[in-house]
């Protein structure tokens, strides 16, 4: 329960928590672009001196073959209380296509009560709200109801390398009752929720050759296969057309939905008409023996996240290039295998790839994917925390946007995760235009503040509602 | 016949003249590229100074609504002689990949007997031959055998939209009795060509759009149509597994090809061992009842020059992105109309295209076909040249790149046109190394000479072989 006191404590800091949230985003962390490294690390930096100004203990910058992770702990709310351990990162996405932003990515932006900037919701906005959750409750109560360690990464858009080595071998660190992360959203102000299930993933490249050399197309068309040609015909072969992926094996190990999961996400008021309108797509596409938000959630997917080859710049150029390439991810439910699924669409694509050229396929990264049981007390704390401050209880979600480290979590430290969500649907992750909405902000951080509370033993939340 | 004095001035004059046509191809004189505006027109400055050098009269620039026309002529050869139209460019293709030039593109560098540079062979270098060919005339005999009009443009590469507008409208300035172009290729030294048959073309760009904003394929997979998966089974449906054409109609206008005309093409010493050895691809494609030279030359196509979507550089990135495209160019053969086909093209893409995306094409350019006689004297004397200078008869050919002003100057000027190449099958055009073979340079100056001569009415050449 919010006291008298971080109430007014937290109504006379909202001006003071936008302008250092502003700061945190100014940071260009693209973890993926070797040319701002050193922008992911001033970014660790500024956590570090943060984390120690807001009252947490221990405070290190632990350093990687790459971005380096940041830990800072509070352990003084006694052996009978439960450890919270929560995870966020401060590295973001690329920013491109540039032109397409309202207003620079780096230079925070509020407009409608909207905060616009990259990593304003993917995921420097979200863990910002459990830093400013932990100094409100310190500054009014001198304590929290729990103990509490943050583990902040800079490389979970380029698939957590670091942290998935840092966790099994620093258990004893990271040791917890439960686990917290925001990286995820709810379905709406009105309708919080809460994700139970996320997908795990195979990512990867595809490349076709064909001539050794780019050749002219006026020459050479008609009797050299364009490798343009030959990986669109790979491409459009990985779907038949009702949009079920042709990889043979692929769904072997998909667990099959039961009628009672199914009856749950039916409830998820979220469908058709939020996706055209979020999207501005002229229709929906995919399975249509299942509703969107099982096909978004408990339904694997192949996805071609970019594709190229040959002459893309202004006027035309007639090119048969030698090489043309796509990049595609899975995304797999359980208990599909991240490395088998691997291998069998690198079998197919091989065994469909013609004698006219070559195709190599190389993985980029896997993720593994996680679900959790509905009764675990910490996930029924994060529900009431939801229901107090939004003032109604949440549905139950499963997603798709993987994110690996919570599956490593839970197997690694043996803990429940929750995954405590303040972003929208229409956040813009990934894309132009994110954004986080300053009120979702707020609200967060209030029930981050209560979700501590709940989460502490009956004998010291005596007036638990 | 080349004299004795003709012989030994070009003898004496081979250093100087590879000087000269290096300092030529030092131009970057891209004409697709607004930021080489500049380039393109000090390449038009300095051949029309040339032009002025080697004794060309009327040398003049004559500027257009993008890059510049050349002209110069020399007509004191008699009313009773035939008047040569010869044209050439002198713009060039892009340079990309720069990566897999071994010498930088307008730093010609000698090697192995080739000039390696951006253009050596299309087609400063081969225009340059014909102005070598005047200047040895005039300066050992003090006049040309024929009448001599020379026209270049600095736009073929683009699609000549300058010299589309001028030929017409300068009919009387460029009236004469045959043309002459070297824009092409003979098989070897050893087996010279005549091209007396080129495609058409028409050539667009394709966009496939589907949300109205890039977005995180986490979240929208399963339920967006990913627009590169959009496109790539757009692309996918163009031809059938034989390498046909389905686009309905396509082949409807096609005159067959008659069984004297194929029986002539089968003599053509070009198959599939030369092309694998060119072109470096794993095995020949396309409509296997057409043999190679007769689905180059004699034969439409389509082909996807370029094809782009979603995130493309290093590390991955999980977006659907908005928008994929392509582009598209189709090779013509006698009777299709290009307009025809680009409407047939996009009739048959809109027909395709799901509900779940929309797919707009827009035409770029287009340019006619062009066939000529095999008994026209103008291309019997050129068969007369080439044997004396290779010491073999020419093989007649048709082929696939494109010299949209072929079928302009034929049309506009009622002229029989001569394609006399000096480039190799393997000279990279429009790619990586492009280069010219420099006993071809020189054997290209000699045959040109020996053309005039041929070309003269017998009073003037008694000498004739």
């Amino acid at each position: 329960m919010i006291s008298t006191a971080l109430e007014e404590y937290l109504t006379a800091a909202r001006v003071r928590q936008l302008l250092e949230l502003d700061e945190l985003l100014r940071f260009p962390s693209i973890s993926t672009d070797p040319a701002h490294a050193e922008d992911v690390a001033a970014t660790a930096a500024w956590l570090a001196d943060h984390m120690r100004a807001v009252g947490l203990e221990n405070v290190r910058i632990i350093p990687t073959r790459r971005h380096p992770l940041v830990y800072g702990d509070w352990l003084h709310a006694g052996a009978d209380q439960p450890t919270l351990l929560i995870y966020g990162h401060y590295d973001v996405q690329p920013v491109d296509p540039l032109g397409q932003w309202h207003s620079a990515p780096f230079a925070p932006e509020v407009r409608e009560g909207k905060l616009y900037a990259r990593g304003a919701a993917d995921d420097k906005g979200q863990t910002f709200i459990h830093l400013k959750a932990v100094e409100a409750l310190l500054a009014t109560e001198g304590a929290l109801p729990v103990n509490v360690k943050f583990i902040l990464e800079g490389e979970e858009e380029i698939g957590s390398g670091s942290l998935l080595e840092f966790v099994p071998r620093e258990t004893d660190l990271l040791a917890a009752d439960a686990g917290l992360v925001s990286d995820s959203h709810i379905l709406s102000p009105e309708q919080p929720s809460l994700l139970y299930g996320l997908r795990g993933m195979w990512a990867g490249e595809v490349t076709v050759t064909g001539p050794a050399t780019d050749l002219h197309s006026g020459s050479y068309g008609g009797v050299i296969h364009n490798p343009n040609q030959a990986l669109a015909e790979l491409l459009a072969a990985l779907h038949d057309e009702d949009g079920r992926i042709t990889v043979p094996g692929f769904y072997a190990d998909v667990r099959p939905l039961d009628e009672a999961e199914r009856a749950a996400l039916a409830q998820v008021p979220y469908g058709e008409a939020e996706i055209l309108s979020e999207s501005g797509a002229p229709a929906l596409w995919g399975e249509s023996e299942y509703i969107p938000v099982e096909r978004t959630g408990a339904r694997p997917t192949l996805e071609i996240n970019g594709m190229w080859g040959g002459y893309t710049g202004d006027g035309f150029k007639t090119v048969i290039p030698s090489r043309a390439g796509a990049k595609i991810s899975c995304r797999l439910v359980p208990d599909q295998d991240p490395e088998d699924i691997g291998r069998k669409l690198t079998d197919y694509l091989q065994a469909l790839a013609p004698s006219t050229v070559t195709v190599d396929v190389r993985a980029i990264h896997t993720g593994q994917w996680f679900i959790t049981t509905l009764d675990a007390p910490a996930l029924q704390a994060a529900a009431a925390a939801y229901e107090q401050v939004f003032g109604r209880a949440p549905v139950y979600t499963r997603e798709g946007g993987g994110i690996p480290v919570v599956a490593l979590f839970q197997q690694a430290l043996d803990i429940p995760m929750v995954l405590m969500g303040f972003g929208l649907p229409d956040d813009n992750l990934h894309a132009p235009n994110e954004k986080l909405d300053v009120g979702n902000f707020y609200r967060g951080i209030a029930t981050s503040i209560v979700f501590m509370q709940e989460l502490a033993a009956p004998a010291e939340g005596g007036d638990r509602s």
